[in-house]
Parts: structure tokens; sequence; C-alpha cells
């Protein structure tokens, strides 16, 4: 790739995943994290590009920078927001809807786990019942799409159930935001997570949460943690751009950059087209070379698709990856039960060209022999 | 300054701090975190070095990476190590002391705070009398180098204290470790703190423990947080150099460019000569320029100095920040308790040569009434 001279392989993995040159040339200078020209002139244009990302009603939603990776911006928000007062309904099918369960837990916050199993979308009218029968549940936490199988979940209809029994919803999604078009305000979403290094295009080091204001404003001394209390850092960051304490500057800028490029390719709408080609190709592709994907077209998203193990006794995974990988592409492992997969990303700064030649490339290392 | 072009002024903030072009330009590719690539040649390097720069007991000790500030290692290491069955001493002189207060206090840990103010040093007598009258303490935490002025910490002192009394020791080195020589195992240190922005002049994204092996082997299911759990986050990385979750990759590689240039200086030693150097000119030229320091010579660290404001009716700190800042340099405000003052901070990549100029700087801003 011409954008990508520095970079031996593309990551498939995802994330992190692939990023252009220009958004890794924006780390070229340091900041001063109390002079203006970070704080009002990239921290404060970034906050005010994610509100407007991700709705309409830019002025009920405000966003929070948090240090670290996209999980420390989950347990972030489940740690403010349930706090020590709510009890949180948390929908699982797969890894990401277990770590929270997990974080949820090793915080001794008060919790529900329901598990639909790897292979299920979390269905809404169980989710209706179980806020029907259990008048504890405050909050409901679900990922919108699981990276575990690539299965995408169905948004809209769980925040309708969540809404209309009047709990706040807590949405995961990493790898989603700005690589599918949704408003958190139509969804009726009070919390919505994701990080740099995902659909942004950004490098990894930090995430983000788009919240509702007023129910950001109203978890004040929750978070049973100093250096992941939400509120506290929004308090901080809200009216001068100033993070409480020592930002990635670097990893800040570049994200910056990458919100133009994303800008520049036409917005979410055009990344959500791209995307959705890239899983084409591939899939289409895959199925062409004989390989079976795990999850039926209307569960998968476009982010990350799942295939199970050829039928082929020469396969050997470790093998496989090391010839693509001399190839120009790392995909990504995968156990989902009793399924042995292995998964492949179309995220990042990776366009149709790259699948059509995946493609071709798997079908070569598969006339080889898988060796 | 050739080597930071891309810098329009020198960050004597610290830190973050002014890099190196090379450090920055390590950050140009993309990484997959969980091929040998980056978690063998660049994780796997990083921590064997930084064991080594601690101590030449490298058997009985280990490093840990985690993301986000060096608070968040400091919150890590505290929520891992004390857990909810230990109790620690806090000795504060300033705000990373009284951080580490705030940490304990909102997670609910047992800890005792003792203030020492922010013009003293820790004493160690006092120390020791705290220790003999409480058996509850488990812990003593202390800062090294308290940032808020400049103090350094009488560490071996304390060190001898704790280790006679029995109890673990928690130093956050955070602005000192990589600068000041010195000796964790020699020192009885059970857990030090540092980040990846500090004297080791990398840029900010993640922090380190450098622990003593079986105090944090003892320290499982301690943590109160997922993301934060230090022994976990050990106990995944120490196989392999994989992280638990996502890393800034492009950081953590700038970092290992970073070890390679201290290496290149000298080592530590060397640091610790330049950066005494940098000080020892700010000091003696700024008081003959008429300035005053805040603290005495024996308690000064050469990492960042405090000065009083002068006693000039035009002095405006702002004015004065913005002076120094279209002259190439940015330094740090503060105020201690009724004293309004400065720092400026003399880590980084920046040498002596660059704090003769600044000298000249200020020299030239005061001549001009600070207007």
């Amino acid at each position: 790739m011409e954008q990508n001279l520095e970079n031996p392989y593309l990551l498939l993995t995802p994330g992190p995943l692939s990023t252009s040159r220009t958004v890794r040339a924006a780390m070229g200078r340091d900041w001063c994290t109390w002079d203006k020209d970070y704080n009002t002139d990239v921290v404060q244009s970034i906050r005010k590009q994610l509100v407007e990302l991700s709705t309409i009603d830019v002025d009920n939603y405000t966003a929070v920078l948090m240090q670290g990776s996209g999980t420390f911006a989950v347990e972030a928000t489940i740690g403010t927001a349930v706090g020590m007062h709510g009890c949180v309904l948390i929908l699982v099918n797969g890894a990401y809807g277990d770590r929270m369960a997990k974080i949820a837990k090793q915080a001794g916050l008060s919790h529900v786990v329901y598990d639909f199993g790897e292979l299920n979308p979390v269905d809404p009218s169980q989710v209706h019942r179980m806020l029907e029968a259990d008048a504890r549940i405050t909050h409901v936490a679900m990922v919108h799409g699981e990276t575990t199988t690539g299965m995408l979940n169905p948004l809209a209809l769980v925040a309708q159930v969540v809404k209309a029994q009047g709990r706040k919803f807590i949405v995961d999604a990493m790898s989603t935001f700005g690589g599918i078009p949704m408003d958190v305000s139509a969804l009726n979403i009070d919390f919505l997570v994701s990080s740099a290094n995902k659909c942004i295009q950004g490098v990894p080091g930090f995430g983000f949460v788009i919240a509702k204001r007023v129910e950001l404003e109203a978890c004040k001394d929750f978070s049973p943690s100093l250096s992941l209390d939400l509120y506290a850092q929004w308090a901080e960051m809200e009216p001068t751009g100033k993070w409480r304490f020592t930002s990635p500057t670097h990893v800040v800028r570049a994200f910056q950059q990458a919100l133009l490029e994303l800008r520049e390719e036409g917005g979410i709408q055009a990344r959500y087209a791209r995307y959705s080609e890239n899983h084409r190709i591939l899939a289409e592709g895959m199925q062409r070379l004989g390989f079976q994907l795990l999850l039926p077209s209307a569960m998968r998203s476009v982010m990350i698709t799942s295939f199970l193990y050829p039928a082929d006794a020469h396969f050997d995974f470790a093998r496989f990856y090391q010839a693509l990988k001399a190839r120009g592409f790392v995909i990504y492992p995968g156990k989902i039960g009793a399924h042995e997969t292995f998964r492949i990303g179309t995220i990042g700064d990776v366009h149709p060209q790259d699948f059509t030649r995946l493609v071709q490339m798997i079908g070569e290392v598969q006339r080889l022999g898988y060796c």
C-alpha cells in the first residue's frame, strides 16, 4: 500500500488496525498538556466532533476521553454510572459482554448476567421479560458489535425495550462507532463507549464515552476508582479540555487527524459503505474458495468475520497465519465454543483492493496445501 | 534544537516533556498486538531492560506495563498490593502524595495519611514512630520526587525504617526513575512506579511498575478493578509479553527507542549528570537574575525547580508564560500554600545549552519589565 510504506503487513486483526501514514505522521511533535494549543485546539475540537458524529441532538450529549484501552473506558462507564447504588443487567454473547460482567464482579457492583450464547444475537423479548421481572435493575449494558464472532446485536430493538422500561442504557460500541451510522439520541443511549483505534482509525491509547449530559451529571462521587472516575474526568475536561491526569498527547493528536480523514472520506456513511464492500469481497471470495462463515449474513457485522477452519487435514492455523503474514496480511485466531475459527477484520485503512488481493493470496496458500 | 524541528517550543513542564525526534519517529508503523514482532521483540525487550535499569538483583524483580497515565499505574499498584486486606500509610508532602490518599479513599482501602506539609521532606523518624504505634499498617507509600515543589524525599532513610519494621514499601518514582541512580533491591522497595514520559524520555501513554516478584505473586485476586489489576496484567504479560487489553503500541515502540537512547547517552548515571547540570545552570542563572528558589539546595531534586514570584509589581505569570513561550520555552505554574510560585523542569531531551539560553531569555523578559 502506497500509504503504508512503513508497515510490512496490513492488520486485519482488529484493532489496533492499520492506520494511514498521515495519521501516524501527526505524532511528530510534543504537546504541553496544560497549554491551549493542546487543550482547546486539539482536545475540545475532538470532543465536539465526537458528539457531532454521534447525534444531531448535540446539546444533550457530551464526550469524555479516558486514558487506557477501550476496556478502561468501559469500566469507567459501568463503575461511574452504576456505582454502588445501581444494578446492571449485562447482556452477553461473547468475550466482550463477558468482560463487562467481570468488571462488575471485580468492582463489587450489583449486577445480573444473561448469556445468550456466542452464536445467538441478544433477544429483545428476553430483555423485556427480565426488566419486567426485576425492579432492582437500573441499567442495561450490551455490546453492539461482538468482536468474538463478528455478531451485530439488534441495537435499536434492545434500545426500545430498555427505554420502554425506563432503565439506563450503556452500549459498548467499541468496534462499530464511526463505522455504522447511528444516532445515540434517537436510540436513547445514555452512555456509548468506543476507542481511538477502531472505526475512527486512530492509533491506540485512549477510549471515549458519548454520554447523555443529564445522566453523566447525576454520577458525581459514584466511581470506586479515582483514575476511572468518568464524572470527575468530564468535570475537569468540560470547561477547558484539560485532562485530570497526563494524557497520551501524541495519540490524541493522531486521533484529530483521523477525524479529519473520516470527514474527507465522506463521513460515517461513506466509511460504512467501504467497510461493507470490504466485507462483501472477503465473504464472497472466501465462500468461493470453500470456506464456511460462522454466522448467517443477517447476524454479521461488516467489521470482522469469523470463518470455520477448513476440513482439510493439512490446515494448521499457525502455518496459515505465517503464510499470510509473509504475503502482507495478519489475521486473528478465534475459538467459539466447539468451533475452531479464525477471524478477519475489514476495518481500518484497508480497502476493497486489499481484500481482492487477500482472497487471491488465501487461494494461493490453499493451492499450496496450507504448507 | 536541531532534533526538535517539529516542536515550536521546549516543554519544561514536565511531563510530558520534550522527546527526541528519533523517539517520535519510532511511532511510524502499526503493530499487531498478538504477534511476536511486538510481544517478544518490543514488550519483553522493554520489560527486561526496565528490570536491568532498576537493580542488579534481576532475578527477584519483574516489570509490568500498565495502560494510562502514571496515576493509573499508581492506583493499580496500591489497589492490587494493599487490596481489601491491607492498610497503607501514605506519606504526603505535595499533590502526588495527596493523590495516593485520594486513590485509597475512593477505592475504599484501609489507609492512614501523614502530611508533612509541602515545604518539609518526609521525616524517617516520624515514619518509624507511626509504624511502631500502629500494627494495622502493612504497607508504606511515598513519592520520591514530589513534582509539586521539586522536593526529593529521603528514599534510602525511609526505606530502612520500613524494612526494619517489616512492612512493604511502595514508591512513586514517577519523575525520578531513570534520572537518578538507584537500586530497588538494595533499597528494599517492593513496588516502584513510574511512567513512559518522564526520565526515560518516552511519549505519554502508559506507566510501569518494577515489583519484587514474590510480593507481586502474592497479590492474586486482590484488585478491586479489572483494568487496573496489576497481578492479572503481570500474569498475562510475563510468559509472552502479551497485554491483557489493547496496548498503546506506537507509544510502547517509542519507549523502546527511548531506552536505546538512554543507553547511548551512557545510562542513568550520565543522564543524572546532564539533569544535574541543567538544574545547576538554571538555579544559578535564576539566582543571578534575583529570583528566589522555594527550597534549599539540600531538599531539591534536579528534575523540577520551584521559584517564588518576583517582588515586582509588573510581574504577571500569564504574561511571563506567553513571553517565554514566544521565545521557545513553556514553563509550569504552581501554588505552594501561601507561596505563589512557578516551576521549571530540567528533564527530557533538554540540554545545558537550552538552560543557558532560557536564563538569557528570562533576563530579557525581566529587562522588558515582564511586559
